[in-house]
């Protein structure tokens, strides 16, 4: 959980995080959480606006999803009860897709920064981490998306398997992970016969697991980015997410001569914040 | 761990199993494990053939890999030391490939079984299970074979991500099955993505676990069977495996047009074997 203080006119005053998350507390333990987190910071009626998964059927509140295609800030965000008369909370709904079935929540919050930013701007914003999002927009609103969980993949390929002999939990090798990255873009299909022979590389070659862990991000990234061919190609695009990953997926999509913008996520997310803290005052 | 007792005229007089296999005990523990599942059926010198990870570096004794191109059965038994006088314990070494780094444990006697019963047979081999290997054999040589790690991406998927609240432990639906392979056989570079909308087709309509746990077989094996076509196309093929799944494979390529015989793992593992064990007489 991470959140900001800020000012009436935008500025942050605070920002602060704690390990308190969606997957860690009960229903009943959200309000305690931010207090333990926000309380001593606030003096006074305080409006917090949320988003992501606090707004999932096993978070703080069930906000709505609004389906595609719909404008980027879905309306009407749910009011979780709360103890403490200071805080007023609203939940920022998702995104829904009927067919494919797709869902996101927390997404959309960083896509209306990122269009409050960039005023009707035309594209495709790849959203990269755990499951990464891939959404088509136009005229400000949500066209279309499709997650692929490229992340989770990497989590329980190289913790979870025998690949946690061969694949280094950290380090990095830049050559091994664009090694990775052109043997799925040119043979997608062969990825479970890949994943392998890092195996059989360590066994035999006694392989170095820095390589084989960039490697394996380069195969998956690779992957991922074959599937997602009919979102970005010939797509004015912008990578929105962490620092170092948002880098690899703009350095892998330059390989394929597809001009990415990098977009940091916590400025955008906090862009987004705004505009629905904004609304509440019509 | 499984064994047999095997009378002289190579009938099985006993088998037996036990949960003591390699994943599970040290280097200094086998012998103590196999006496404890075949003491009391020994009653004097007794030889004990022995194939798979009980010849790995985590195993018995290492056996040695021979490299392909290579006959089945690769010469040179490893022989662990025993404290027991009444045993002589001999491991049957793998098969390895140096480009690309490929391994097997076990597979080459079934392989060598296989070929005992089936003479001169020519064409691949698919041996399905945790990490499935396809093998091509002509003139009773192991050319050259690929690993894929279908059985383990199962596991690790469905027990170890987000899809394990989509998807049952046990369970099956045909027609999911088949939706599955066609859609992966049709378009493999899309996995990453079909596996997340397994679970928005459970938040989003309540989705049968059951037919989700088919489905995310099919999208498995279709996207194996993709990666080995250079395998089995056009090719005479054998699939030896466990019942229910080794027919899962030949259900799947007969979809692809290509007919593949189905062959019982045990029966074929015993052959194996046998055929090391007449190999001792010279």
């Amino acid at each position: 959980m991470r959140a900001w203080a800020m000012s009436a006119s935008n500025d942050v005053l605070c920002a602060t995080r704690s390990g308190q998350g969606m997957s860690q507390i009960n229903r009943d333990q959200f309000e305690t959480a931010l207090l333990d987190m926000i309380g001593h910071t606030i003096a006074g009626p305080t409006e917090v606006v949320a988003c992501g998964m606090v707004g999932s059927r096993e978070g703080w509140v069930e906000a709505p999803y609004d389906t595609v295609p719909c404008p980027t800030m879905p309306a009407g965000f749910a009011e979780p009860k709360t103890t403490d008369p200071r805080l007023q909370v609203f939940v920022i709904p998702g995104i829904r897709q009927d067919s494919p079935p797709d869902v996101m929540r927390g997404e959309e919050t960083q896509i209306t920064g990122f269009l409050a930013r960039n005023p009707n701007w035309d594209g495709v914003i790849c959203l990269p981490g755990t499951h990464t999002k891939w959404v088509h927009i136009s005229a400000n609103e949500v066209v279309s998306f499709q997650t692929f969980m490229t992340g989770e993949l990497f989590a329980a390929l190289s913790q979870g398997t025998v690949l946690r002999h061969a694949v280094a939990q950290d380090g990095w090798d830049d050559a091994a992970f664009h090694d990775g990255l052109d043997q799925s873009l040119s043979r997608p299909e062969r990825l479970a016969s890949r994943l392998f022979t890092l195996r059989a590389d360590r066994l035999l070659n006694n392989a170095d697991p820095v390589a084989a862990r960039a490697h394996l991000s380069g195969l998956l990234i690779g992957a991922e980015l074959a599937g997602a061919k009919p979102y970005w190609l010939g797509q004015q695009i912008a990578v929105i997410g962490e620092g170092k990953l948002a880098k690899l997926y703009v350095d892998a999509l330059a390989t394929q001569a597809a001009p990415a913008v990098q977009v940091n996520a916590t400025e955008i997310t906090l862009a987004g914040l705004t505009v629905a803290h904004n609304r509440l005052r019509g």
